[in-house]
C-alpha cells in the first residue's frame, strides 16, 4: 500500500512501556486513543495523566499527545504515534458538571457515559434494566457537545446509547466493540443501535478483544474480516475504523479490577466466568500493535479496495477527530 | 500616547463581575494576572478554574483566557482582557510533583512557593526563621522551570526569595510588591533582594495594595511614582511593571480567609490589626482598573520617557511572559 497510511487504534489499556511503544512504532500505528479512566475520581484519573506526562517526557522519539487531527498529523509526519486521552467511565467527572471542560483542557477527548453498571449519567450493558440517559446525563452531553468531548456508549445498554445517539448534537462513538448479530456478546451492539450510530454521522471500532469475538481467542482473521464486511453493508465504510481494547502485559488483576472496581463485594467474572476469570489469550493473528497489517491484508482478501481499508484503517478516524475534538462552532 | 499601549496588570484578586470586566475594558487593560489559589489544594484550585470557564463563557467579548504572549496580542487586537492564572501559594500542588505540568496544562502560569508562613517549599515572609528553599523546593523549581511555570516570591522570605533567584534557571517574579526601603512592610522587599531579582533577568510588579505603599491610603500618586523612579535606579525600567494586589468588591471575611486559612485558632492580623481587620480603602487615585492612566501620567511627570512608560505599563511583562510561559527550549 502506498504511504502515507494513517492507523489508528481507538481503544487500548495497556499496561505501557518501551516495548510497546516501540512495537507501536514498528506496527505503523498513528494514533491511539488510550484509557485513562475506568473507575478512578477525578484526583486519581489526574495521577494517570501525570504518569502519562512521565511517558512523554522519557519517550518522545516515540509517542506524543495528540488534543485535535492536526496533532495526529504532526505524528504521523515526525513517526511517532498520537495518544489521545480517554476515560471508560463518567467517574472522573464526580457530581460536577464543570468538570466536563476540566478533562477536556486535560487533553481527554472521549469519555463513556457508563462502564458496565448504572451511572449518575447512563446505563450500563450489565444491568437488567435500562431507563435510558439521566437528567444529568442530558446535561453532560450537552456539555460535552460544546467542549468537544466525544460521547462514547461503548460499556453502555442498548436504551441508553439510542438516547445518546438521538440527544448528542454531535456524531458520538462506539470505540470498541463489534455487531452483537455475529456474536452476541452482552457488550456487542444489535443492528438497530450500529444503524442509528451510522445515520447519525458515528463512528464504531471495531474490537479485537476476544470476548467479542466469535469463537473467542480462536477467531479466525478471515471470521473477523466478513464481519467487517457485513457491518460496512449496513452502516457504509465511513463509519468504521479499529477499536482493538488490547489490554497488552496486564496481569489478571486488571481484569479483575476493570470488573469489581470498589463497587461489589462479590466478585463480578463479567464476560469471563469462575474458571475462566483473567484476561483471554489474544488470537494468533493480532498479539499486539504490529498485528494490524495482517488485518488490512485480510481486509483486501474480502473484497475491499484500497481506499477503503485506508478509510476503516484510519481516515475515517482521523476525519471523524477532526469534526469532533474542537469546540461546537455554531448552535 | 499612541497606540497599541499593552497595559499588564500582574496581580488582582477582585471579586469578579460584568462591572469590574467592564472597567478593565474602560481603562485599556490588556492582561491581568488572577489569582486562583490562596490556600486551596488542587481538587479546591480546579473549582476555581472551573468557575472562571463560566466567566469565559459568559463574557467573551469582555475577556479571554491566555496561556502566552500571543493569546495577549489577540486579545489586545480583540479589544478584550487576557486573563492569566496564578497561585499565591503551593498547596495546589500538594505533596505531588506531577501536578505542577498539570497545573500549566490547566492554564495556571505563576505560582508562589509560599504565601506568609512556611510551606513545603519555601518560607513566608511573617515567619521568624527563614532556612530557605526545601528539598522539595528545589525540586519544584526544576520542575516549574522545565514546564514554564513562573516562581512568584511575593510573599516569601527574603533567605528564600534569594534562593529561588539562585535556584531557578528561569527568571523569577516577585508579582505585587514593593520596596521596604520606601515602605518597611514585611511584605515588601530589601534591596539585596531586588537587585539580585534584576541581575537574574526577573520582574518586579509595584502592588498599590494600601499596606504596601507609604502612608497607606493616603499615598500619593507622586510619591508612589518616584518610588517607581527611584527603583528604576537600581533595579533598570526593563524589570519593572505593575502588580497591583487589587481585591476589589471583596467583604472584609475575604482578607480575614487570606491571613488565616484553616492553619490556625487564634486570629492572625497580617497587615491589619484588631482595630482594622478588614480591607484597607484604595488611594483615590487608583480605585479600580480605570486608575491606570493616572499612573501612567504620573510617571511621565517624574520624568520617565514615554517609551520607558511602555514599558512599565506593560511591554516589560509581555517580554517576560514570552520567555517565561513556554517549555524550557534548552538546558
Amino acid at each position: 500500500m502506498k504511504e502515507p497510511l494513517f492507523l489508528v487504534d481507538s481503544l487500548q489499556y495497556n499496561n505501557w512501556s518501551e516495548d510497546i511503544f516501540r512495537q507501536m512504532r514498528e506496527g505503523g500505528v498513528t494514533a491511539v486513543h488510550v484509557t485513562v479512566c475506568y473507575h478512578e475520581d477525578f484526583r486519581e484519573t489526574v495521577e494517570n495523566i501525570i504518569k502519562w506526562n512521565g511517558y512523554f517526557e522519557r519517550f518522545p522519539e516515540m509517542i506524543m499527545p495528540a488534543k485535535n487531527a492536526e496533532d495526529i498529523r504532526v505524528a504521523k509526519r515526525d513517526g511517532r504515534t498520537a495518544i489521545i486521552f480517554g476515560c471508560q467511565n463518567c467517574s472522573p467527572i464526580e457530581d460536577d458538571i464543570g468538570l466536563v471542560e476540566v478533562l477536556h483542557q486535560l487533553g481527554i477527548r472521549f469519555m463513556q457515559l457508563s462502564y458496565n453498571n448504572q451511572s449518575l449519567l447512563a446505563t450500563g450493558c450489565y444491568e437488567s434494566d435500562d431507563p435510558g440517559i439521566t437528567r444529568m446525563g442530558k446535561q453532560v452531553i450537552r456539555e460535552m457537545n460544546r467542549v468537544g468531548l466525544v460521547v462514547d456508549m461503548s460499556h453502555s445498554a442498548e436504551r441508553s446509547t439510542l438516547e445518546a445517539i438521538e440527544l448528542s448534537k454531535r456524531p458520538i462513538a462506539i470505540t470498541h466493540a463489534n455487531p452483537s448479530t455475529w456474536h452476541p456478546a452482552l457488550r456487542n451492539k444489535s443492528e438497530k443501535v450500529l444503524k442509528a450510530l451510522a445515520e447519525s454521522g458515528g463512528m464504531l471500532g471495531f474490537s479485537l478483544y476476544p470476548h467479542h469475538l466469535k469463537d473467542s481467542s480462536d477467531c479466525t482473521l478471515e471470521s473477523f474480516c466478513e464481519m467487517i464486511a457485513s457491518t460496512a453493508e449496513f452502516m457504509g465504510v465511513q463509519h468504521l475504523g479499529f477499536g482493538s481494547d488490547l489490554c497488552q502485559d496486564q496481569p489478571d488483576s486488571v481484569v479483575e479490577w476493570m470488573r469489581n472496581g470498589s463497587w461489589t463485594r462479590e466478585t463480578d467474572f463479567g464476560e469471563g466466568s469462575k474458571n475462566a476469570a483473567g484476561f483471554p489469550e489474544q488470537p494468533e493473528w493480532f498479539r499486539d500493535n504490529r498485528g494490524f497489517s495482517k488485518i488490512l491484508d485480510g481486509l483486501c482478501r474480502v473484497g475491499f479496495s484500497e481506499e477503503e481499508v485506508r478509510r476503516i484503517a484510519g481516515l475515517n478516524w482521523l476525519s471523524f477527530i477532526e469534526r469532533s475534538f474542537g469546540e461546537e462552532s455554531c448552535h
